[in-house]
């Protein structure tokens, strides 16, 4: 992977940063964030505006350009891959390091007194704004909005927004009429004594209306907001896909409705200026609800007394708890997902030994089999298909320049998920095809006993993810050793494959308690920089448990892996698990070889199946 | 224990919130906060107006009086306490809880429109002001400073602020000099480009100067505040105390000294004013550090532009990194703190099966012990000592009217500390005298599992203590319990037993990584309200730990139990405990023998030492 070249790209965008075209004042550093004007964290290729102008394409990353420095901050996951795209312009800010400065206080400390940072307002959420604007005011400096977005002043080669064709999802997949969606949502807006609710998150418009889309690849969405009024429904979306008569149905636009139930389309641009309207016309008293991580420019628009701010909205929450179509349904993905691996796997088991099968063609056939599987829509994401060092580079793609034959001396790590109609599947295998080494088997089931701990943990009713988090590094912990990743992200139902608002990770964001119903991954790894990556993770459903004195009433919770897929035995030492861990072991394989097994008899892939039977053989634990 | 009275009370308050010799406009609500004017959590019995207005003495709770209601919010260890203590005028907000509102929101739902708020701007801290002001603002309301307490103008026999003689520290105990710590403290104020530093926090006036006093029972602190500039210290302080020979000569008050280190003592009450006028003769850039927790009344005397305010200062960070000399005190006031308590045990196990031992009776035998040991100050808490039903209570203290006589039938729980010129001691054991049954001793042995869990942990530098609260609940979990608070906080050094700004709590408030030499508890419990409390408690030091992998070199930690006092092994199910537990209690039991055997020994204390072997024989795991 070489470094884009950038020189003459920040040329270019230091000269609009002082041009009165497009600037009323030059400003003295520019911020490009990773999202859209929804932010989303997987974005289209138009809103690529940090890959663009630094070379950088991890799925986050903030990029700030002064008239001396070009720096980008991004997490641990892709602190390598950064260091690999990024040429010598860029200073590379490690995030979670104890010595990084965050964005604010290193633009105070290179900004030339009274300086201007520029920003495009529809790009940062509010709450960013708010505490970058303060940080900077109280230093000298102010944050103002760059209405026009710079980068794309001289981004000539631009792609255009997609505007792509809807899927309806019928009662049988989502449980929940949008209908029914509007009233529970409205009743939460009574609750709270709002007005009006604002859906910017795109994941929240799909879900809201039981529409899927693919503007964005790998996160079945489309472009569009609305604004849900307590009699009103509008919904600002571009192009001809209202034409289509199966949406027209689906959301009954020609139908003699309740008022209160007719869906207003207008256009995707229209959302300020209607938005603008909406705020002029409030009454004391009436608010507009937002989602603290709406962006400035649509946050700006409702006067502050107005406005009425949540971290997460009605709709994410809701969103969050799978009812039980959705829940049948992610069972059925992951039944799918998981014979479209025990065939890749069999297969890679032939073929690596071959040496013919690199990265990029073990992804390639990762996808093939699972297209072969009812209702496969796309990707939920780019594979991490990842042999040897690669595998150390957490958020890895596989690129021709950086393609490796996969063989028999080192480790494979492959990271996959699929969009199916009913579900969305998020998996990782860590394998060996030929002897692992002790160290490798050491780090392995440290790994390993990481992910047991929490998806076999046992929790009262209202817990945070956050507090699990631990319980997945303890193992490595106790031989120093750690990962710089969080633990497990919630997971969406055919939707995004990362979704709010819950998760498991030392980052004490503000998470949303665990309750039945919700779905996240658990997924511990361990990376040895230069040499191999490791990662286990399954989806898990949260589900009640059964404890011997429930916490007063007040309930236990645990979790339940929807992802069956063989954990390679050949990579575990077995004497360092305890006997509970075995046994976990066990129990998961034996359900593999039940529930898998009957699908790959069903669907008569046979071999798949041997090969099931034979990576699913119980661990023998001498004592 | 029967509640307070205070229908007349609410009457008087009532009226003087309407009042316009104490008002300029009438007030709505009026809050009581716990704290002082230096936020502290102990107070001195002239600060215990929420007690005194309510009743419920916990030490923590916030009081709101409005025209029709009385409302306390406290948290999970004094749900009981608070619900004996006050009468039926009162509605008790259980804090944690999922349903309880937060003051604000409360407030909001109960005042009729336009209200005010009344509160006393020296109690308050700023940001606590901040945040409920932002909040009653939006909603309408107004939250407005009272210069003169209400509480105290309704309080006839308020006592007297205590003005005690002050205790000077040498070099032996702080290991660093008051001069070298200004020196350090200028130091941070340079790399932070701020001019002065307000000490409001007695405990940091108290460590800064080398100091202690006695004006607040358990806290070896005294009324003062200061504020050092980057030529100037500035001590506020009332009374004859810097008349004292000792304490001049300490302060290097009649030396010939350079001007940076040249101390000026004025008036306690002075530190509005003198600030004040620091604020006016500010120039642009020059700024002011505070504490977040800072009085709303000294913050607003710093105009908003000159402020620098940080959760934890600098002082409170340096405090609790122990240095060498420290640590040593630590262990010594320990080896003295565990002498104590055997002599005690020894005497309980004789006197109990008697039947005239009671809670008051066990505790003051507790502090008679203590004080016959070197250098003893005074208690650093009120001693909890808790037989059957009162053990549930989790701060509970015995009175008269709730005394119970320990018997040989009913678990007993005593957590008890002392100060000692040296250091600061805080232990639990929870002790039988009989037989305990088998669900107690279950509930025991889990809550040693989680004592062990933390104690045992190895974690990577620089990860904060809340990562390490479930290590604490797991076992308790897995079979249904929890107890409702954290499981440590931060011990000074001869200075408050609760301090800042590490802890080990589910509650992820902004604490500070861990780091060597940093001293907390490790206190898991378990409660059965009516029942039974359990909890086991040491004071551990965070020390260095060795492991296979070091975490790339960033290092790795554990803690060492500063606490040596004999787990009661008859307490434990021993097949519960996995061998490593076993073997921590044995290597634990082994320590205390050796240690403080040889001190019990070198003191003559010939039958307590014959209870410590007893009471120290391995536990044997059959497989």
């Amino acid at each position: 992977m070489s470094p884009k070249i950038t020189t003459e790209l920040l040329k270019q965008l230091r000269q609009v940063m002082k041009s009165p075209k497009y600037v009323q004042e030059p400003v003295q550093a520019y911020i490009v964030p990773s999202g859209d004007a929804h932010q989303s964290e997987y974005i289209a290729p138009c809103d690529c505006r940090r890959a663009f102008i630094s070379g950088f394409d991890g799925s986050a990353g903030t990029a700030i350009v002064t008239e001396q420095h070009a720096a980008m901050w991004t997490d641990g996951r892709y602190f390598l891959q950064a260091a690999q795209q990024m040429d010598n312009n860029w200073t590379l800010m490690k995030m979670g390091l104890k010595d990084t400065p965050t964005q604010e206080d290193w633009l105070v400390s290179v900004l030339p007194e009274g300086s201007k940072v520029g920003v495009d307002p529809f790009i940062i959420p509010a709450d960013q704004w708010k505490r970058m604007s303060k940080a900077l005011r109280s230093a000298g400096h102010d944050l103002v909005p760059i209405k026009e977005n710079l980068i794309d002043t001289i981004w000539t080669d631009c792609p255009q927004r997609p505007c792509k064709p809807l899927i309806t999802l019928d009662l049988s997949y989502t449980g929940v009429s949008w209908r029914d969606k509007i009233v529970a949502l409205r009743s939460k807006m009574a609750e709270r004594k709002v007005l009006w609710f604002v859906v910017t998150a795109l994941d929240e418009v799909a879900w809201l209306f039981n529409l899927r889309g693919s503007d964005v690849e790998y996160n079945p969405v489309f472009f569009a907001y609305a604004v849900i009024g307590m009699n009103t429904i509008r919904l600002f979306i571009d192009g001809d896909r209202m034409t289509n008569p199966a949406v027209r149905e689906h959301l009954q636009l020609d139908s003699t409705l309740e008022p209160e139930f007719k869906i207003q389309v207008m256009p995707y641009g229209s959302i300020l200026s209607e938005l603008q309207a909406v705020g002029a016309g409030l009454s004391p008293k009436e608010k507009v609800w937002l989602s603290d991580k709406a962006s400035y420019a649509l946050t700006e628009a409702i006067p502050k007394a107005y406005r009425y701010l949540t971290p997460y909205t009605p709709i994410c929450i809701a969103k969050a708890v799978k009812n039980a179509s959705e829940t049948e349904g992610m069972r059925r993905a992951h039944i799918k997902d998981a014979v479209a691996l025990c065939e890749l796997f069999n297969w890679l088991e032939k073929e690596v030994p071959k040496g013919t099968v690199t990265e990029i063609i073990a992804a390639d056939k990762a996808e093939e089999f699972r297209s072969q599987q009812k209702d496969f829509v796309e990707l939920s994401f780019a594979t991490i298909s990842s042999t040897g060092p690669n595998g150390a580079i957490i958020h890895y793609k596989p690129v021709p320049e950086t393609n490796r034959t996969l063989s028999v001396n080192e480790i494979y790590l492959l990271d996959s998920g699929a969009q199916y109609k009913d579900g969305t599947t998020d998996v990782t295998r860590t394998m060996h095809f030929g002897t692992p080494s002790a160290y490798e088997k050491e780090c392995f089931t440290y790994v390993l006993k990481g992910h047991i701990a929490v998806s076999a943990a046992i929790f009262p009713n209202g817990t945070k993810g956050h507090l699990l988090d631990s319980f997945a590094r303890s193992a490595l912990w106790d031989c120093g050793l750690d990962y710089l990743h969080g633990t497990g992200h919630g997971v969406g139902s055919f939707l995004n494959v990362h979704e709010g608002p819950c998760g498991i990770s030392y980052k004490t964001f503000a998470d949303e308690p665990l309750e039945a119903g919700m779905i996240v991954s658990d997924e511990p790894g361990y990376y040895e920089d230069g040499s191999f990556g490791i990662r286990i993770e399954n989806v898990v459903l949260v589900i009640p448990a059964e404890t011997k004195y429930n916490f007063k009433n007040r309930g236990s919770l645990t979790f339940e892996p929807l992802t069956l897929v063989p954990i390679q035995t050949k990579m575990i030492d077995v004497n360092l698990l305890t006997q509970k861990e075995c046994n976990w072991v066990n129990d998961y394989h034996q359900k593999c070889r039940e529930v898998i097994g009957a699908e790959l008899e069903r669907q008569g892939r046979h071999e798949a199946l041997r090969w099931l039977v034979q990576e699913t053989e119980p661990l023998i634990r001498v004592q």
